[in-house]
Protein backbone atom coordinates (compact mmCIF):
# COMPACT_ATOMS: atom_id res chain seq x y z
CA UNK A 1 0.00 0.00 0.00
CA UNK A 2 2.87 2.36 0.88
CA UNK A 3 3.83 2.61 -2.47
CA UNK A 4 0.85 3.77 -3.70
CA UNK A 5 1.04 7.13 -1.35
CA UNK A 6 2.82 10.38 -1.77
CA UNK A 7 5.42 10.80 0.76
CA UNK A 8 3.49 11.98 4.08
CA UNK A 9 0.28 10.61 3.18
CA UNK A 10 -0.93 7.74 4.88
CA UNK A 11 -4.02 5.38 6.24
CA UNK A 12 -5.31 6.22 9.94
CA UNK A 13 -4.57 2.88 11.06
CA UNK A 14 -0.83 3.23 10.75
CA UNK A 15 -0.47 5.35 13.86
CA UNK A 16 -2.34 5.39 17.39
CA UNK A 17 -6.12 6.55 17.06
CA UNK A 18 -7.61 7.59 19.95
CA UNK A 19 -11.38 6.85 20.29
CA UNK A 20 -13.11 9.08 22.59
CA UNK A 21 -16.33 7.43 24.27
CA UNK A 22 -18.83 9.56 25.72
CA UNK A 23 -22.86 10.29 27.15
CA UNK A 24 -24.98 10.65 29.26
CA UNK A 25 -24.99 8.62 32.59
CA UNK A 26 -27.32 5.81 31.72
CA UNK A 27 -25.75 5.49 28.24
CA UNK A 28 -24.40 2.47 28.89
CA UNK A 29 -20.53 3.62 28.17
CA UNK A 30 -18.98 1.40 30.32
CA UNK A 31 -20.65 -2.00 29.35
CA UNK A 32 -19.86 -1.03 25.96
CA UNK A 33 -16.24 -0.41 26.50
CA UNK A 34 -15.44 -3.27 28.12
CA UNK A 35 -17.18 -5.55 25.23
CA UNK A 36 -15.22 -3.14 22.33
CA UNK A 37 -11.80 -4.05 24.53
CA UNK A 38 -12.96 -8.32 24.44
CA UNK A 39 -13.42 -7.95 20.84
CA UNK A 40 -11.20 -5.65 19.30
CA UNK A 41 -7.40 -6.74 20.63
CA UNK A 42 -5.80 -3.73 19.00
CA UNK A 43 -7.94 -1.38 21.02
CA UNK A 44 -6.56 -0.24 24.42
CA UNK A 45 -8.00 1.10 27.68
CA UNK A 46 -6.78 4.45 28.72
CA UNK A 47 -7.63 4.98 32.16
CA UNK A 48 -9.08 7.66 33.60
CA UNK A 49 -7.96 9.36 37.47
CA UNK A 50 -10.99 10.53 39.56
CA UNK A 51 -11.74 11.66 43.32
CA UNK A 52 -14.98 10.17 42.88
CA UNK A 53 -15.51 7.04 45.02
CA UNK A 54 -15.17 3.98 43.91
CA UNK A 55 -18.34 0.83 42.99
CA UNK A 56 -18.34 -1.96 44.23
CA UNK A 57 -17.55 -3.57 40.58
CA UNK A 58 -15.00 -1.57 39.53
CA UNK A 59 -11.33 -1.98 40.22
CA UNK A 60 -8.11 0.45 40.77
CA UNK A 61 -5.79 0.48 37.86
CA UNK A 62 -8.56 -0.82 35.79
CA UNK A 63 -11.82 0.68 35.78
CA UNK A 64 -9.96 4.11 37.29
CA UNK A 65 -7.25 5.78 39.14
CA UNK A 66 -9.31 6.59 42.31
CA UNK A 67 -7.40 9.62 43.56
CA UNK A 68 -7.73 11.91 46.83
CA UNK A 69 -8.80 15.39 45.93
CA UNK A 70 -5.29 16.58 46.46
CA UNK A 71 -3.37 13.96 44.34
CA UNK A 72 -5.67 14.99 41.66
CA UNK A 73 -4.93 18.67 42.20
CA UNK A 74 -1.29 17.61 42.21
CA UNK A 75 -1.21 16.46 39.18
CA UNK A 76 -3.39 18.64 37.43
CA UNK A 77 -0.62 21.27 38.37
CA UNK A 78 2.10 19.50 37.51
CA UNK A 79 0.53 19.74 34.15
CA UNK A 80 0.07 15.81 34.00
CA UNK A 81 -4.13 15.70 33.08
CA UNK A 82 -4.64 16.44 29.28
CA UNK A 83 -8.29 17.01 30.15
CA UNK A 84 -9.98 17.48 33.47
CA UNK A 85 -13.55 18.45 34.51
CA UNK A 86 -15.32 18.72 37.84
CA UNK A 87 -19.12 16.65 37.38
CA UNK A 88 -21.21 16.05 40.43
CA UNK A 89 -18.70 17.24 42.88
CA UNK A 90 -16.18 15.12 41.60
CA UNK A 91 -12.91 15.58 39.79
CA UNK A 92 -12.16 13.76 36.44
CA UNK A 93 -8.72 13.85 34.55
CA UNK A 94 -7.30 12.06 31.46
CA UNK A 95 -3.34 11.39 32.48
CA UNK A 96 -1.65 12.64 29.67
CA UNK A 97 1.75 10.41 30.03
CA UNK A 98 -0.45 6.74 29.34
CA UNK A 99 -2.34 8.46 26.49
CA UNK A 100 0.53 9.64 24.60
CA UNK A 101 2.95 6.78 25.33
CA UNK A 102 0.48 4.05 24.38
CA UNK A 103 -0.78 6.49 20.84
CA UNK A 104 3.00 6.63 20.09
CA UNK A 105 3.26 2.63 20.33
CA UNK A 106 0.82 2.24 17.87
CA UNK A 107 -1.91 1.17 20.00
CA UNK A 108 -5.26 2.44 19.33
CA UNK A 109 -7.04 3.71 22.40
CA UNK A 110 -10.65 3.80 23.79
CA UNK A 111 -11.04 7.08 26.35
CA UNK A 112 -14.66 6.95 28.37
CA UNK A 113 -14.55 10.37 29.50
CA UNK A 114 -17.09 13.15 30.64
CA UNK A 115 -19.23 15.36 27.65
CA UNK A 116 -16.91 18.31 28.43
CA UNK A 117 -13.79 16.15 28.48
CA UNK A 118 -14.30 14.70 25.54
CA UNK A 119 -14.42 17.94 23.07
CA UNK A 120 -10.97 19.27 25.18
CA UNK A 121 -9.08 15.88 24.46
CA UNK A 122 -9.97 16.94 21.10
CA UNK A 123 -8.79 20.68 20.95
CA UNK A 124 -5.49 19.35 23.28
CA UNK A 125 -3.47 19.09 20.10
CA UNK A 126 -2.06 15.57 20.10
CA UNK A 127 -0.63 14.48 17.01
CA UNK A 128 -2.63 11.39 16.80
CA UNK A 129 -6.53 11.43 14.99
CA UNK A 130 -8.99 11.71 17.97
CA UNK A 131 -12.65 10.61 17.01
CA UNK A 132 -15.51 11.77 19.11
CA UNK A 133 -18.15 8.76 19.25
CA UNK A 134 -21.36 10.33 21.64
CA UNK A 135 -23.83 7.17 22.75
CA UNK A 136 -27.23 8.12 23.74
CA UNK A 137 -30.24 5.19 25.17
CA UNK A 138 -32.69 5.34 22.85
CA UNK A 139 -34.94 7.48 24.18
CA UNK A 140 -35.33 10.33 27.45
CA UNK A 141 -37.25 7.88 29.14
CA UNK A 142 -35.11 5.19 28.85
CA UNK A 143 -32.37 7.31 29.95
CA UNK A 144 -33.98 8.15 33.48
CA UNK A 145 -35.28 4.66 33.84
CA UNK A 146 -31.59 2.98 33.11
CA UNK A 147 -30.43 5.70 35.83
CA UNK A 148 -32.90 5.14 38.39
CA UNK A 149 -32.32 1.52 38.06
CA UNK A 150 -28.93 2.17 39.01
CA UNK A 151 -30.56 2.55 42.39
CA UNK A 152 -27.31 4.47 44.03
CA UNK A 153 -28.98 7.89 43.29
CA UNK A 154 -30.65 10.15 46.10
CA UNK A 155 -33.12 12.03 44.61
CA UNK A 156 -31.24 15.07 44.37
CA UNK A 157 -28.63 13.19 42.77
CA UNK A 158 -30.70 11.99 39.95
CA UNK A 159 -32.36 15.49 39.39
CA UNK A 160 -28.70 16.51 39.54
CA UNK A 161 -27.64 14.13 36.95
CA UNK A 162 -30.55 14.67 34.46
CA UNK A 163 -30.13 18.16 34.65
CA UNK A 164 -26.54 17.40 33.49
CA UNK A 165 -27.55 14.86 30.89
CA UNK A 166 -29.72 17.42 29.24
CA UNK A 167 -26.71 20.35 28.90
CA UNK A 168 -24.50 17.60 27.57
CA UNK A 169 -26.53 16.49 24.93
CA UNK A 170 -26.58 19.81 23.68
CA UNK A 171 -22.89 19.49 22.96
CA UNK A 172 -24.06 15.88 20.52
CA UNK A 173 -23.30 18.36 17.07
CA UNK A 174 -19.24 18.73 18.20
CA UNK A 175 -18.93 15.02 17.86
CA UNK A 176 -18.39 12.90 14.94
CA UNK A 177 -20.84 10.12 15.26
CA UNK A 178 -23.73 9.35 16.96
CA UNK A 179 -24.21 5.78 18.66
CA UNK A 180 -27.63 4.47 19.87
CA UNK A 181 -27.33 2.20 22.89
CA UNK A 182 -30.93 0.39 22.56
CA UNK A 183 -29.40 -3.15 22.18
CA UNK A 184 -25.61 -3.31 23.97
CA UNK A 185 -24.72 -6.05 20.84
CA UNK A 186 -25.77 -3.56 18.29
CA UNK A 187 -23.90 -0.85 19.48
CA UNK A 188 -20.75 -2.65 20.11
CA UNK A 189 -20.83 -3.74 16.44
CA UNK A 190 -21.50 -0.14 15.33
CA UNK A 191 -18.81 1.15 17.68
CA UNK A 192 -16.42 -1.68 16.03
CA UNK A 193 -17.45 -0.43 12.54
CA UNK A 194 -16.43 2.71 13.11
CA UNK A 195 -13.15 2.11 14.85
CA UNK A 196 -12.03 -0.12 11.45
CA UNK A 197 -13.57 2.57 8.93
CA UNK A 198 -11.44 5.32 10.91
CA UNK A 199 -8.21 2.70 10.41
CA UNK A 200 -9.03 3.21 7.02
CA UNK A 201 -9.31 7.14 6.81
CA UNK A 202 -6.86 8.80 4.48
CA UNK A 203 -4.56 11.17 6.37
CA UNK A 204 -1.68 13.67 6.01
CA UNK A 205 0.63 13.79 8.79
CA UNK A 206 1.76 16.58 10.22
CA UNK A 207 4.86 15.14 11.56
CA UNK B 1 -32.97 9.70 18.70
CA UNK B 2 -34.49 12.84 17.19
CA UNK B 3 -35.22 14.41 20.85
CA UNK B 4 -31.65 14.16 20.90
CA UNK B 5 -30.92 16.45 18.45
CA UNK B 6 -31.17 20.18 17.44
CA UNK B 7 -33.20 21.15 14.31
CA UNK B 8 -31.42 20.67 11.40
CA UNK B 9 -29.03 18.01 12.88
CA UNK B 10 -29.41 14.41 12.08
CA UNK B 11 -26.82 11.28 10.87
CA UNK B 12 -25.79 10.50 7.62
CA UNK B 13 -28.06 7.62 7.21
CA UNK B 14 -31.16 8.91 7.83
CA UNK B 15 -31.27 10.09 4.20
CA UNK B 16 -29.20 7.90 1.10
CA UNK B 17 -25.46 8.97 0.80
CA UNK B 18 -23.55 8.23 -2.52
CA UNK B 19 -20.75 5.92 -2.14
CA UNK B 20 -18.13 6.04 -4.88
CA UNK B 21 -16.07 3.17 -5.13
CA UNK B 22 -12.82 3.79 -7.44
CA UNK B 23 -9.26 2.79 -8.61
CA UNK B 24 -7.28 1.29 -11.42
CA UNK B 25 -7.88 -1.80 -13.34
CA UNK B 26 -6.80 -4.64 -11.64
CA UNK B 27 -8.13 -3.18 -7.99
CA UNK B 28 -11.09 -5.17 -8.25
CA UNK B 29 -13.90 -2.63 -8.09
CA UNK B 30 -17.02 -5.07 -9.95
CA UNK B 31 -16.01 -8.12 -7.66
CA UNK B 32 -15.84 -5.67 -4.53
CA UNK B 33 -19.65 -4.03 -5.52
CA UNK B 34 -21.08 -7.16 -6.55
CA UNK B 35 -20.57 -8.48 -3.18
CA UNK B 36 -21.39 -5.25 -1.02
CA UNK B 37 -24.64 -5.11 -3.02
CA UNK B 38 -25.53 -9.16 -2.32
CA UNK B 39 -24.02 -8.18 1.15
CA UNK B 40 -25.93 -5.26 2.19
CA UNK B 41 -29.76 -4.75 1.23
CA UNK B 42 -29.95 -1.13 1.90
CA UNK B 43 -27.41 -0.35 -0.67
CA UNK B 44 -28.58 -0.33 -4.37
CA UNK B 45 -25.87 -0.01 -7.47
CA UNK B 46 -26.16 3.17 -9.78
CA UNK B 47 -25.50 2.01 -13.02
CA UNK B 48 -23.31 4.38 -15.42
CA UNK B 49 -24.01 4.79 -19.20
CA UNK B 50 -20.56 3.91 -21.49
CA UNK B 51 -20.11 3.41 -25.36
CA UNK B 52 -17.13 0.78 -24.60
CA UNK B 53 -17.92 -2.42 -26.00
CA UNK B 54 -19.64 -4.68 -23.52
CA UNK B 55 -17.76 -7.74 -22.33
CA UNK B 56 -18.95 -11.39 -22.53
CA UNK B 57 -20.02 -11.62 -18.69
CA UNK B 58 -21.58 -7.97 -18.20
CA UNK B 59 -25.33 -7.35 -19.34
CA UNK B 60 -27.10 -4.53 -20.41
CA UNK B 61 -28.41 -2.12 -17.38
CA UNK B 62 -27.20 -4.36 -15.00
CA UNK B 63 -23.59 -3.66 -15.18
CA UNK B 64 -23.72 -0.69 -17.76
CA UNK B 65 -26.07 0.99 -20.12
CA UNK B 66 -24.27 0.13 -23.24
CA UNK B 67 -24.66 2.96 -25.28
CA UNK B 68 -23.76 4.47 -28.65
CA UNK B 69 -20.85 7.50 -29.02
CA UNK B 70 -23.94 9.48 -30.31
CA UNK B 71 -26.84 8.42 -27.64
CA UNK B 72 -23.64 9.63 -25.19
CA UNK B 73 -23.01 12.80 -26.83
CA UNK B 74 -26.92 13.56 -26.03
CA UNK B 75 -27.19 12.72 -23.09
CA UNK B 76 -24.31 14.88 -22.39
CA UNK B 77 -25.64 17.51 -24.17
CA UNK B 78 -28.78 17.84 -22.43
CA UNK B 79 -27.24 17.83 -19.21
CA UNK B 80 -28.30 14.61 -17.91
CA UNK B 81 -24.76 13.12 -16.71
CA UNK B 82 -23.42 13.84 -13.06
CA UNK B 83 -20.06 13.48 -14.90
CA UNK B 84 -18.41 11.70 -17.35
CA UNK B 85 -15.06 10.80 -18.63
CA UNK B 86 -13.22 9.68 -21.31
CA UNK B 87 -10.81 6.34 -20.37
CA UNK B 88 -8.88 4.97 -23.21
CA UNK B 89 -10.70 5.95 -26.33
CA UNK B 90 -14.28 5.32 -24.70
CA UNK B 91 -16.70 7.66 -22.80
CA UNK B 92 -18.08 6.97 -19.39
CA UNK B 93 -20.96 8.93 -17.45
CA UNK B 94 -23.32 8.77 -14.23
CA UNK B 95 -26.96 9.41 -15.15
CA UNK B 96 -28.05 12.06 -13.06
CA UNK B 97 -31.40 11.20 -12.42
CA UNK B 98 -31.33 7.72 -11.79
CA UNK B 99 -28.17 9.02 -8.74
CA UNK B 100 -31.11 11.99 -7.64
CA UNK B 101 -33.71 9.74 -7.80
CA UNK B 102 -32.67 6.71 -5.97
CA UNK B 103 -30.55 8.71 -3.32
CA UNK B 104 -34.15 11.13 -2.41
CA UNK B 105 -35.67 7.65 -1.88
CA UNK B 106 -33.40 7.37 0.83
CA UNK B 107 -31.81 4.62 -0.67
CA UNK B 108 -27.84 4.18 -0.24
CA UNK B 109 -25.64 4.32 -3.69
CA UNK B 110 -22.99 2.62 -4.33
CA UNK B 111 -21.13 3.86 -7.99
CA UNK B 112 -18.65 2.46 -10.03
CA UNK B 113 -16.55 5.04 -11.59
CA UNK B 114 -13.39 6.07 -13.01
CA UNK B 115 -10.78 8.09 -10.70
CA UNK B 116 -11.39 11.69 -12.56
CA UNK B 117 -15.85 10.66 -12.47
CA UNK B 118 -15.16 10.03 -8.66
CA UNK B 119 -14.05 13.80 -7.98
CA UNK B 120 -16.40 15.26 -10.33
CA UNK B 121 -19.42 13.07 -8.55
CA UNK B 122 -17.88 14.67 -5.17
CA UNK B 123 -18.09 18.68 -6.18
CA UNK B 124 -20.98 18.38 -8.52
CA UNK B 125 -23.09 19.83 -5.23
CA UNK B 126 -25.64 17.12 -5.02
CA UNK B 127 -27.61 16.91 -1.88
CA UNK B 128 -26.66 14.24 0.26
CA UNK B 129 -23.00 12.77 1.34
CA UNK B 130 -20.50 11.42 -1.00
CA UNK B 131 -18.16 9.27 0.64
CA UNK B 132 -15.12 8.76 -1.82
CA UNK B 133 -13.16 5.36 -1.95
CA UNK B 134 -10.16 4.14 -3.45
CA UNK B 135 -9.83 0.75 -3.84
CA UNK B 136 -5.58 -0.81 -4.60
CA UNK B 137 -4.23 -3.92 -5.10
CA UNK B 138 -1.96 -5.14 -2.74
CA UNK B 139 0.89 -4.13 -4.65
CA UNK B 140 2.06 -3.18 -8.25
CA UNK B 141 3.57 -6.09 -9.08
CA UNK B 142 -0.08 -7.80 -8.53
CA UNK B 143 -2.24 -4.95 -10.22
CA UNK B 144 0.20 -5.83 -13.59
CA UNK B 145 -0.78 -9.24 -13.20
CA UNK B 146 -3.90 -8.78 -12.62
CA UNK B 147 -4.44 -6.59 -15.94
CA UNK B 148 -3.05 -9.00 -17.89
CA UNK B 149 -4.46 -12.17 -16.71
CA UNK B 150 -7.96 -10.76 -17.88
CA UNK B 151 -6.59 -11.68 -21.35
CA UNK B 152 -8.31 -9.13 -22.73
CA UNK B 153 -5.69 -6.55 -23.57
CA UNK B 154 -3.42 -5.76 -26.64
CA UNK B 155 0.73 -5.15 -25.27
CA UNK B 156 -0.89 -1.51 -26.34
CA UNK B 157 -3.86 -1.38 -24.23
CA UNK B 158 -1.74 -2.63 -21.31
CA UNK B 159 0.64 -0.29 -21.49
CA UNK B 160 -1.51 2.82 -21.82
CA UNK B 161 -3.87 1.42 -18.98
CA UNK B 162 -0.85 1.39 -16.27
CA UNK B 163 -0.09 4.60 -17.47
CA UNK B 164 -3.63 5.80 -16.96
CA UNK B 165 -3.16 3.79 -13.22
CA UNK B 166 -0.15 5.57 -12.21
CA UNK B 167 -2.31 9.16 -13.40
CA UNK B 168 -4.75 7.95 -11.00
CA UNK B 169 -2.90 6.41 -8.05
CA UNK B 170 -1.86 10.03 -7.84
CA UNK B 171 -5.34 11.18 -6.97
CA UNK B 172 -5.62 8.96 -4.10
CA UNK B 173 -5.04 12.23 -1.26
CA UNK B 174 -8.30 13.40 -2.73
CA UNK B 175 -10.39 10.60 -1.08
CA UNK B 176 -11.57 9.52 2.18
CA UNK B 177 -10.61 6.04 2.83
CA UNK B 178 -8.23 3.80 1.42
CA UNK B 179 -9.02 0.17 1.10
CA UNK B 180 -6.49 -2.62 -0.28
CA UNK B 181 -7.50 -5.65 -1.68
CA UNK B 182 -5.97 -8.52 -1.14
CA UNK B 183 -8.24 -10.62 -0.41
CA UNK B 184 -11.99 -10.16 -1.40
CA UNK B 185 -13.85 -11.40 1.97
CA UNK B 186 -11.79 -8.37 3.63
CA UNK B 187 -11.84 -5.51 1.42
CA UNK B 188 -15.61 -6.08 0.74
CA UNK B 189 -15.72 -6.38 5.27
CA UNK B 190 -13.75 -3.09 5.19
CA UNK B 191 -16.30 -1.35 2.93
CA UNK B 192 -19.09 -2.42 5.08
CA UNK B 193 -17.90 -0.97 8.12
CA UNK B 194 -17.36 2.33 6.27
CA UNK B 195 -20.94 2.21 5.16
CA UNK B 196 -21.99 1.80 8.50
CA UNK B 197 -19.94 3.97 10.00
CA UNK B 198 -20.84 6.69 7.38
CA UNK B 199 -24.73 5.88 8.51
CA UNK B 200 -23.75 7.04 12.01
CA UNK B 201 -21.98 10.10 10.90
CA UNK B 202 -23.33 13.63 12.38
CA UNK B 203 -24.38 16.18 9.72
CA UNK B 204 -26.13 19.22 9.75
CA UNK B 205 -28.62 19.02 6.42
CA UNK B 206 -27.88 22.39 4.45
CA UNK B 207 -31.99 21.84 3.29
Amino acid sequence: MREFLPPGWGVQGERGIAFVIAGPSGAGKSSVIAELLRRDPRLSFSVSATTRPKRPDEVHGRDYFFVSREEFLRLREEGKLLEWTEYQGHLYGTPREEVERKLSAGRDLVLNVEVRGALAIARAGIPHPVVLIFLVPPSWEELVRRIQARGTESPEALKERLRIARAEIKEIPKFHYLVVNADLGEAVEEILCIVRAERRRLVRWSG
